[in-house]
């Protein structure tokens, strides 16, 4: 029996176009008749969650929770959301969703430990880093986790802004190719998680494109599709 | 006051994402609290579309409303829907549905009116060219319908399913940018309709992208955006 997919969305608004498509992507179907339902709900109501957690502006948990609810109501029986950061504030929804919820940055710890990965990079804003959504995933599967350091941090954030959300896909990548090396050969890095949804178009490039990186998104959209009783097309199997 | 845009989706899936993605990207919004509230419900249970028109297999009305009462329960006030073939059933619908529901097809027609177009091809799938549903809307705006011979529909046919939906997004356009020329100079075509998901990917090339062309997709995420009482992007601007 197949469940509904509910996605609680809006933070921002492509993030979870992004995993709505990537959950397309991923599902074993030849045809429309195939796919998983799901009902996507992009709030922009939600208050700014890098404000919240970094300097205690409004708390998007109440409105977080009023999309959660308004998905279980359109017949959502499994829930996900697309942004990393905002897992800062999971465990405040949680107890307010009766459906399964699918933790991003957990799924993503347990298919590393899977992978036999024991050291990973986290990249993406300095608000995801602060927030920390990926160490306790990260202790539970007896995983490393390794923050860049704040030049290369800068420069991440650079490429981030600068370059992606400023609207071009292909950025100067100065030294950065560099200093991701050095974090595999000085630190041990064995994987990049790209913490962010910006960085898997930055990655699509020759010179990024020979690092061992994980998708967030993409992992949550397979175990969506997993958890909902659909089947993963065969080149996105786990 | 803005509303919250229903779309009304899965036909295909694909299709929906690429509306939402589309109405997303031109919204003015410089923050992600600036955008419009969004409801996806991306339905595989809709019966398959070009069946019912073509031989009478199951029709989708029931399933199609089913999925539009969903959407003003979750609270939409603007209803889309992506694909074009399935406008075919507009009229069967829209007697259930009490908000505004905007018509891709006749927003395009209206759209290539405003523009000073007085005769534009569609292309798109045989079903489509079979299903008519541009035929009226032109007529009410006195634009003057072409639709590609037999051969020429025969080589966007295999463009659309042996190379877009196969996954090849750059296929060998063989003497298809000669056949759109020949349309142009012989039969007057000012303007071309892709009315097909598929074909303003296949028209991001460079043989292609001298002729003049419309997506409907782009045309009724921008009409939604205004019917939302949201501002367009200045790029996008009707």
């Amino acid at each position: 029996m197949e469940r509904t997919i509910g996605i609680l969305g809006g933070m921002g608004p492509l993030a979870s176009a992004d995993l709505f498509e990537k959950i397309i992507r991923v599902t074993k179907a030849d045809r429309d008749q195939e796919h998983l339902h799901v009902v996507v709900e992009s709030n922009p109501r939600i208050p700014d969650r890098i404000g919240a957690i970094l300097s205690g502006t409004e708390s998007p948990v109440p409105e977080m929770v009023r999309s959660a609810l308004r998905l279980e109501a359109a017949g959502a029986q499994v829930m996900v959301m697309a942004c990393n950061t905002a897992h800062y504030f999971y465990d405040d929804i949680r107890p307010f969703v009766h459906i399964p919820f699918l933790h991003m940055p957990r799924e993503t710890a347990s298919l590393l430990a899977r992978q036999g990965i024991h050291r990973a990079a986290v990249l993406g804003t300095t608000a995801l880093v602060e927030a920390g959504v990926y160490n306790l995933p990260f202790a539970e599967n007896n995983l490393e986790i390794v923050y860049p350091d704040d030049y290369t941090q800068s420069q991440i954030m650079h490429m981030i802004f600068d370059g992606i959300k400023a609207g071009n896909l292909h950025p100067d990548l100065e030294d950065l190719p560099q200093l991701l090396h050095q974090m595999k050969e000085r630190q041990g890095v064995e994987a990049f998680v790209l913490g962010c949804t910006e960085l898997p178009i930055l990655f699509d490039c020759p010179e990024l494109r020979a690092f061992s990186v994980l998708d967030p998104t993409l992992v949550l959209a397979r175990a969506a599709v997993l958890a909902a009783g659909g089947q993963l097309r065969e080149e996105y199997a786990l």
